[in-house]
């Protein structure tokens, strides 16, 4: 089973074994060198020739020898390498990239929160820090908790409807912005755009408790993530 | 018709059937191949010769091959392709790439929301949530009804010119905003821009049923996409 | 002149016609390959050989055959095929470049503009629509000019000096600046970044005529576009 | 030792010394090769036959040459050769991929700064430079620590806690952010985001010793940086 | 000294002169061509044998045939490439790479502005067209002395220091922030984040000379640029 196989695919010259070809039964490859090899096409050198696009038959041969999918990142012929996997009929291929599709599907979520400086009784020459009371989740409900799991707090969310509908009532546990974009980086999103704004001055006196400085600086911060 | 034929084009060498070739009738290559082939040109080692660019050759086999057209994504050729396709004139390959033109055609569409958050009557430590009454939706009237479909409310637009005209007057019956970046995505759009801003205070009194801590929180993000 | 000829440049083989290679007289490879040919050096397999970049040849290639260059979306290598131009001498394809770089110079221009959202007499769940007045365009003359054509007003800008002066007094003939951003994308101009602010509340009463409501919400957002 | 070697990896074909192959005891490549030579598959031409994909062993060899792992910028095969490395039983680079990923561990740090402008008793016509205080440090505490090193400031965080907690109490010992930009990108970070927001105005009089002018430009802005 | 030679690099079959190989002395290549070739190692079909990688000599070869240094726009193996140029010996190739990092060392500049709106005398309905001071300039001072040279202001910076320091007091001479944008990108910068604020209302009347509306669209847009 360890025979050398050489193959012309379209034109790019692939060698490998014939254990890796007969890999997935049911298949076209494990079809065709199954049996009857006497009857396939040959090119000049004496390779068996498949009529397919050659670059992306490293992908192919590359699934048959490892059994799992492992593309590079931002692979960016993934409708392609799928049209491949169709013509040659290998069904835990396909399934390895619907599972792909499934798990990490395309979609947004925006993280907001509202804050301030603390302020209290420094002085002015003193660090006033970032305060901020809620990170804010928003975006499709099973992406959210796709994302951010355990941290996640639904409490507030009186609609317990399917999880592909769109809320904008989660909020994360802690209050480290960057905790929740490092969460979200692991699950391969990329912060794609952000926006901030302050707030409108008031003529009226600041409620009881409230500090006039740290009320002037409150601000709402947007960001918007996406997995494409 | 399942001969294998040799090809050197333009120094890259590519192997596929006679049956591939002859695929597109009124084709360079169908006219080539179907008669005469002794008159052809052949390289030293016997290949038919092609004195055409090699590379992009890849993707003219494919079309012969699948009678379809699946680019790479994000494939930075198209002009070249184009080039190649009239020199063999493919004119089913031509027009695949018009009909790709057509229905993902380049633009930008501006989401935009003015919003705030629910203050109500809960005490101050609680939660108070991102609050948006309308999304809206600027950019070309076509564009937009291709990505929004049923989504889109275009009741407030009172001009019915054509679909070439932009608007800033639609805007989407739901209010999730992550929905409709979701949408903008799966048509191939990206995020390119966004930009907010806050609301002036004002000496008046906020009118009678507005929230004064709502009302300074109103801002509004403006979020623009493209597709290229 | 269908003279089939095998290439050597640089280790990288390549096929073409003696046609190709004479196409541009008082070039390099036309003084080579008219006269003389035995003189020319030749590799172990009787290719004519070239001491120069295998690569780029690529696009030397492609540009003798056609007589026209065309070069891939996002081409990273301009400055060597400049120089791959250069040391075979094809005048013609220099000018070809020189012209690319002048009518696509690199660039950016600013569009802003000044906005607020309609209110009125509409109650309060109404839609309130973007409105703005006017589209402002920055940068150099000659740029904005290439791009916004006869959509650009330059009445107000009173300095009449080069096209290579910096303005900050034209804008936009129409409203849409979606239709503004479609046109810069046109031409080749990427979104790369982008701003926002409100205003600042005033003690005093809005002026007669002015809708206190509308002047709480006037915005200031600006998108630099660039084009490399 | 210097035996040459010819390989076919997967139908890409590569040519070493037998001291290359040899270097890293334990591992595969030194199994096959240091005896019974004669028991490996060789391909028609008598290359030696590796049933592995052709295009990473590239990187293969380029570590058992320099004994040292040195990978494209942006390289996006990272999973992949690892992958190739565990097949090939490379410890010691896998031991390199892996404290690469310890030392160059992805994450995000915001900066963020409190500034307005320098009025006093200049003129009207004067330049008003930038003026910030003190530039804020967010993020998990050991990346924060890597990247700015002694010119972070940790003296008001009063958590002791472990490394892997998310502090917002770090700030930066100088006052210059183009500084901390630097530093930042020069340990792989990249600008993901930013966001901006000015402060409310207050009916109250401005402290004593505080500019009404610098006051009122206060902002707050913040920069997101993120590291892959 | 027109002898071709044929070279195999790592599998990369590569064809050049002798001439081009001998360029440098002292280099490697020069070493090992020059005198006693016939001890080099070669393969099997009789090419000179380099175990190193054959990618990254393309640029090498470049390098020994022009005696300068060209490299593809954003190339990725910057690094890897100066190790192959330190194992080839190849002082005069170190050199260039050297001083292109010293000519184009990395590093952020950013340019800022307060800017407002002409308002004046005219009509609700004119133009209003945006109206800044001056162009603020913050960072290393070396790196922006580099980019904006003649155009730069730096009469307000009082610290004569050394060059590496950071600055945040220059500005530059002119008022058209789009021909700052210009320079930038002409030296290899490319925006990489943006964000605006607005200001904060007063109480207060607006001084003699100001005009109130002027004041309320009083804003502050930095722009950060990075060079890689």
């Amino acid at each position: 089973m360890t025979e050398i196989v050489e193959l012309n695919v379209g034109g790019v010259h692939y060698t490998t074994t014939l254990n890796s070809l007969l890999h997935e039964k049911d298949s076209l490859l494990c079809e065709m060198f199954s049996e009857g090899r006497e009857n396939l096409l040959k090119d000049s050198k004496g390779r068996y020739f498949l009529d397919r696009d050659g670059v992306l038959f490293r992908y192919i041969l590359d699934y048959l020898r490892d059994k799992t999918l492992n593309l590079p990142e931002g692979f960016r012929e993934k409708q392609r390498l799928q049209k491949e996997a169709e013509y040659y009929k290998l069904e835990g291929m396909l399934a390895c990239m619907r599972k792909e599709r499934e798990t990490r599907s395309p979609g947004s979520i925006t993280l907001g929160y509202r804050g301030s400086f603390q302020f209290g009784k420094d002085g002015l020459a003193d660090v006033k820090f970032r305060k901020l009371s809620r990170i804010l989740v928003c975006g499709r409900v099973a992406l959210c908790r796709e994302v951010f799991g355990d941290t996640l707090n639904e409490s507030r969310d009186p609609d317990h409807g399917g999880p592909d509908r769109y809320t904008s009532r989660f909020f994360l546990k802690h209050c480290f912005i960057e905790q929740g974009f490092d969460m979200l980086h692991e699950q391969g999103f990329r912060l794609a755009g952000s926006c901030g704004s302050g707030t409108a001055g008031s003529a009226a006196e600041p409620k009881p408790g409230v500090d006039a400085e740290e009320n002037r600086w409150n601000h709402y911060n947007e960001f918007v993530f996406v997995r494409d």
